[in-house]
């Protein structure tokens, strides 16, 4: 269970076997069913999720009901709701399967705890942070400036297979166009690649 | 010069006389008068500019000239155009003097070895990190979600003084409003404390 997260601990840092095993023990093993929640709006986003196996997405809901997607974790990524999680404020966000998942979540207090207990874990957590940071501006000038296209082709480039395990109506909505306008980008693209 | 760095060091981490000594080092000491730049727009922002005196804005300049600001960065905090500091791309922000400033310059290197030479100091960078990556997602809903008048109370919040410090024309800015609606909520919000 603890394979993909060791392997990303590795690229960062080096732990000791010992640290490893003490590292497990400040992580809860959990599954979900597909569909099943991880975090409901109006709820404090309790815990940093580092998924496994299976993918997770966070949306919004508005008032007509509409879903609003905000972003997708695949195997090997973390996902929380950061400003919940960091500040235990309640989430606007939702967090569900997208298929039957394998986690292993960690507290805020667990997270802090093991840092003191393995110091070397700061800068796993800092790089972790820092790319997080980079993201989260990237995003920010990208929905003010990117045309659609861009936005798809920046999403693609972040994960090659999103395209195939993510409906076509959510992608659409990941980077805030309709589904229509995202079909069209998508069969203009295919059209530029055979006469290419 | 190195006062008001260690104070915010002592606040989150430990550190012998002896480290100090090492991270002092690291740093490149400059002083800027009022309306020098320390980054240009199309430059790659070289350093993390600590603010041992004085204070330092962040802004960008649309096609007309108009100048839009970002953020402000007053004694003790840390300004960088991040994204450009983090990913050494050219950036698309201004960052001058507001007043005479003290500053601690590091480059992305030195930052780098100084974590490794003194690795207490991850921990120092990781809550920095997190401090900012937590007001980038707030700055990014409250522009979308607040209303002028909270924006304006997250600025005093943020920053008591600020009303003082800067002119009201560059408040307006940074919050995305009018000079002229900045003015109409002052004299409420001063009418309102004067009946209450």
């Amino acid at each position: 269970m603890f394979e993909l997260l060791f392997e990303k601990f590795d690229e960062k840092i080096q732990l000791t076997d010992e640290e490893k095993q003490v590292c497990k023990s400040f992580f809860i093993p959990k599954k979900l069913r597909k569909k099943q929640y991880l975090l409901q709006e109006g709820d404090v986003c309790k815990y940093g999720a580092f998924v496994e196996k299976g993918f997770l997405r966070c949306y919004t809901t508005d008032d007509k009901g509409n879903e609003h997607m905000l972003q997708f974790a695949f195997e090997g990524w973390w996902m929380a709701d950061q400003y919940s999680f960091l500040t235990s404020t309640p989430s606007r966000y939702n967090i569900d399967a997208m298929e039957d998942c394998e986690l292993l979540l960690i507290t805020r207090d667990a997270e802090e705890n093991m840092m003191q207990t393995v110091p070397k874990l700061e800068r796993y957590f800092r790089v972790l942070l820092q790319n997080s940071l980079i993201a989260t501006i990237k995003r920010l000038e990208s929905s003010l400036n990117d045309t659609a296209e861009e936005k798809y082709n920046r999403l693609l480039k972040n994960c090659p297979t999103v395209a195939e395990r993510v409906p076509q109506h959510m992608l659409a909505s990941a980077i805030g166009i309709t589904p229509e306008t995202l079909s069209r980008i998508r069969k203009q693209m295919s059209l530029r690649k055979s006469t290419s």
